[in-house]
């Protein structure tokens, strides 16, 4: 029986996103598309009544606006939000802030979509002087040095996210609260490949929407219940109707090849 | 020697302070002049270079959005903000939800005068069946049911805003913590009572103008340093231009005016 509620949001998409570049730790804003994206998340879950006693989401903005944005459209502004780097977007190293059709035409596309799409080789690391080191973020002081990524592969990011899930977001969840989690496409994929076992081949290509609810039951041991329309490989629906996934998700499929 | 630092912006214009109803703990929405009004509060600190390590707000979406709106205009978006309803306005009682003209048409304008403007003569108390009792409040669940008031003066006000701003706020800025506070007129003048010992015959009348940062300096011991071009009756000064701040004022002062 379903004890426990968890909602997932991707952020919407960033202006980054729109330009084509690899983002990763680099805090870039949310484009008007996202916002548009976060105001309709908001809306779909006002209109099914989900209510939040807490909010978990990153240090980054595109992911604190889009669960601000969601919060304001399904009036409950009012909940605790806590934020967290470790619930940041996989740290793209030495790619961040470069147009991914350059890189394809630098080093290749082969090398390319082994970066994007393997499970654990990360790109090249990101040197102290790149001018989007993390160590630069303005919230690189609240964050002890030595967990300043370099690079990170998808293996890596999971290794940062889960201790998070496991040790801050389950007790809270096992506390009896309804949790929202606005994070990235790295770190929701992290937290379902562990929560629904999906095989290492498997979730490097598997597509979060960007602004979909995705909603999780629980059993009392946190075992996810299998749900009636849950997507492919996941044990969680999308709180929308199939035909607008289905565009959303051609959309990011879309988003990730070189223009 | 200066040691902490605090700011405290009071929230921009709200629908109800447009509509001139009486407003307290409903949960209206900034209007869109409060919008741009915290904005420009944003931009002020952005420009003046302030950095903040958390931010405290109440549970209600004007002073949320405006606490958002700050950070994400001075980007540090990152911060913990802590929402209490400790911070919220002072809660109006029976006036709640009452356009002020009628309400001194009603009563007359020495009884509309005296519950807006002593220091201890709460207004009638608001019934559970009031259309905006605070057990109506989505956030009143989060709220222990003995602490949701019928009604308050200032004095009462202060006595629940005080305990939080010693219990709560003070032990973070002794941590070292630069702290923002956007919260309200009532609940920033109860404060500013204290710190600057101002009598129960002054603070009723003293305006904060909505959207502009008030800027405190304070020694080791918390008590706060008079600076240069400190507003009237405060040690601490806001951070724009005279002129700007005089027209600010006169606005407020015309929004509380029966018009």
């Amino acid at each position: 029986m379903a004890k426990y509620q968890v909602v997932f949001v991707r952020h919407g998409q960033s202006q980054w996103n729109l330009e084509n570049k690899f983002t990763g730790w680099v805090d870039v804003p949310l484009s008007e598309q996202g916002v548009i994206e976060a105001k309709e998340a908001g809306a779909v879950l006002k209109e099914q009544g989900f209510k939040f006693d807490e909010a978990f989401t990153s240090v980054l903005k595109r992911a604190i606006k889009t669960c601000n944005i969601i919060l304001e459209e399904s009036d409950q502004e009012f909940i605790p939000v806590v934020k967290d780097y470790r619930l940041n977007e996989r740290m793209y190293g030495a790619l961040a802030g470069l147009d991914k059709k350059e890189t394809v035409e630098k080093h290749g596309a082969e090398q390319v979509h082994i970066w994007r799409r393997s499970y654990d080789i990360p790109p090249p690391a990101c040197e102290k002087d790149h001018p989007y080191h993390p160590s630069k973020s303005p919230w690189a002081a609240s964050i002890p040095e030595d967990k300043l990524p370099a690079t990170e592969s998808l293996k890596l990011t999971l290794e940062r996210v889960l201790p998070y899930w496991d040790e801050v977001i389950v007790p809270e969840i096992k506390a009896g609260k309804k949790v929202l989690i606005a994070a990235h496409g790295n770190s929701i994929r992290a937290i379902l490949k562990y929560l629904d076992d999906i095989s290492e081949e498997v979730i490097p290509a598997l597509d979060v929407p960007t602004g979909v609810p995705l909603f999780y039951e629980f059993d009392e041991n946190m075992k996810p219940i299998k749900q009636e329309g849950a997507a492919e490989h996941l044990s969680g629906r999308y709180l929308i109707d199939e035909e607008t996934l289905k565009a959303k998700i051609e959309e990011v499929k879309n988003q990730t090849k070189a223009k």
